[in-house]
């Protein structure tokens, strides 16, 4: 018998449980909402940190292998009370998702396309071995936990609500295996400006194969937690180099994957003289992210250029710039939409990105494109009412 | 100015910080000890699950930038009372080790080589951009906290007391950068025998390049929390294919990394016809296991046969077992010394690895040498007295 050892060393779990998760799934319908009676000032949108200050409410659902699902509640936020043991801690079973709520020219509050968060979400508890839910049911509470604090959605075209959703392992017991106990939450917090000055600011990027962020048969393509916190190390030689953000690279030719936390799109002409969007494909290191296959989605739909989901490698940028072929290079994520790149240091050589000098032209449609349909100046089947 | 986005994409911490974490502090001698008024009962040390129930005291220690290190408290066991929006539980920002205090048969209480353990958790706090401390307080606070909680350490020389360091960012804000809060605490819990019966169990492995544990650039040869999350998966797998653990590949060439949450060690003879006993390097992919050096350390002052850091592929493997050259192949972990394995299921097939039908003779002499150790049987300077 080799009890302790086959604990530690993660036996457990077991393959029937699988389809009672997929089953069963808590519902909007029994939300509990007993919002905070006394409520916070709302600050200045315009001097928001990101992700700093929270709304005065949140929405919490347990889970346990033994119950399953409980009911969802709305209520004050409040720190969560966690065993010292929990998994989310000691294994990072967690995952999370980032979306917003976008308060219209017609005063009107709307998420933009969150099926595909819910998807992704339920697609990286799986991979953590997190409790399955529908997905509806959780947008559907999400979105009630945004009307009940709609007040907190910035009156302004130029900010809006970052929402939170999180699932995390509350198993208290440290055997490395499948958590019996879990919290799925979401906070809420407002959001400034992006680019407060009207005109974007662009960003230069660390490209050395020194770290990985992600590699075939990890968790690249899922919104773990693991994900992040092993950037942070790699993101701050980025600053001592004087970059601001990472230029993720893969496997021995350099492929280009991703830039800090955002996808990233390359706008040139390609080897075969054509004009072409492209960014790398959901091969299994990249996250697929909303607003990444939300430009692919218009960029195909506009048909006037080439839209690819290809290999870059670095010696095919460095190639393109020398033969000035690039038009913009930018990154795309749900903070800033999209967040245009000037220059990557890569081998000790700075190069020069004339996203800028193209205008940005592309990036700039994206944007507005994208914002108009967010704040509802333009209608879209993207966009969903909250209320 | 793009402030949101540079936050959400990680902009933040900065360099100068470095050297006030490393030259800062808490101190064993600032200890306040409140302990639990109340105690629990003890278990039955054969009875007990791994990691599951914990004692009456932990040891907790507050981190800020703004503060540094607040002094440390020794108090009863409790709730963690965390932000909701701490790194720790979105992005990971993590550490933990594992420790076991023996209680010997001269009844005196020992660690084994606790200061490789702290070298280890500095190391992987500097990956985590968690702050440093000095190595040496925090092990006379662990000492302190097992020497409060001595009651706990099984009567038994088949039981210990396993101590769970941990280390986790508790800034309450979603910007993915280095945290300015952080929480260190000790928790422990007696875990049971790992060979009840007093002889080994071997357990089979699922080798498949399917899912990867660590990978060059990643952080494989730290104790974050994101190296094991994302190992439950695979985890999961091998147990529905009627394995017990996971054997980690890397690579195009297959090569052996660890098996499940141990080392590996092979003894064999090896391609040139000589005796000898390999592990893989610590290229960055490996973890440095305290049992992996103590396994390396005793065979190297031993000098009877050779002993190697080097690489190992599934072909070279298969290729010595068609020519009969395998002897042993076993784990190695604080959780159970070593764990001896007797069938690897790879491409379809189930290699039958024949180290039972060996003694195993050196796993054995493993299992004795550092349980003598350990019990107080033998002397040796990797035993660190509590009390």
């Amino acid at each position: 018998m080799i009890k302790g050892c086959q604990n530690e060393c993660m036996a457990g779990g077991c393959a029937g449980e699988a389809t009672k998760h997929v089953t069963e799934s808590f519902k909007a319908s029994d939300l509990i909402i007993t919002p905070a009676a006394t409520l916070k000032e709302k600050p200045d949108p315009s001097g928001l940190v990101f992700g700093a200050v929270f709304t005065d409410n949140m929405l919490t659902i347990e889970w346990s292998l033994a119950s399953g699902w409980e009911k969802p509640y709305i209520k004050p936020l409040e720190n969560l009370s966690l065993h010292p043991a929990s998994s989310s801690l000691h294994y990072a079973i967690e995952l999370f998702e980032g979306m917003k709520a976008y308060r219209g020219v017609d005063d009107k509050i709307r998420l933009f396309r969150p099926s595909l968060n819910m998807k992704r979400m339920a697609r990286s508890a799986r991979r953590a071995t997190l409790p399955c839910f529908d997905e509806n049911e959780l947008l559907e509470c999400i979105r009630k936990l945004v009307e009940v604090e709609k007040e907190w959605v910035p009156y302004s075209t130029a900010a809006s609500l970052y929402i939170r959703p999180t699932l995390i392992g509350t198993e208290p017991s440290l055997g490395v295996k499948k958590p019996t106990k879990a919290l799925l939450y979401v906070i809420l917090s407002p959001v400034g400006p992006y680019f407060a000055s009207g005109s974007f600011n662009p960003i230069s990027l660390w490209a050395d194969p020194k770290y990985v962020r992600a590699w075939k048969g990890g968790t690249g393509d899922c919104k773990l937690g693991g994900n992040y916190g092993s950037s942070i190390y790699a993101q701050r030689e980025a600053l001592e180099l004087g970059c601001q953000q990472v230029l993720w690279l893969y496997g021995e030719d350099h492929q280009i994957t991703e830039v800090g936390t955002m996808n990233l799109f390359l706008y040139w002409i390609n080897e075969d003289g054509e004009d072409e969007l492209a960014t790398p494909p959901l091969d299994g290191i990249i996250l697929p992210g909303v607003t990444r296959q939300s430009i692919l989605d218009l960029a195909c739909n506009w048909g006037e250029f080439k839209v690819s989901e290809r290999y870059i490698t670095m010696s095919d940028l460095t190639a393109a710039l020398e033969e000035n072929r690039v038009k913009e290079m930018f990154g795309a994520g749900t903070a800033c939409v999209v967040c245009p790149i000037s220059e990557i240091l890569y081998k000790g050589k700075h190069l020069h990105i004339p996203t800028m000098e193209n205008g940005p032209q592309l990036a700039t449609r994206f944007l507005n494109k994208l914002s108009d349909i967010q704040y509802g100046r333009e209608d879209s089947n993207w966009a969903v009412l909250v209320s």
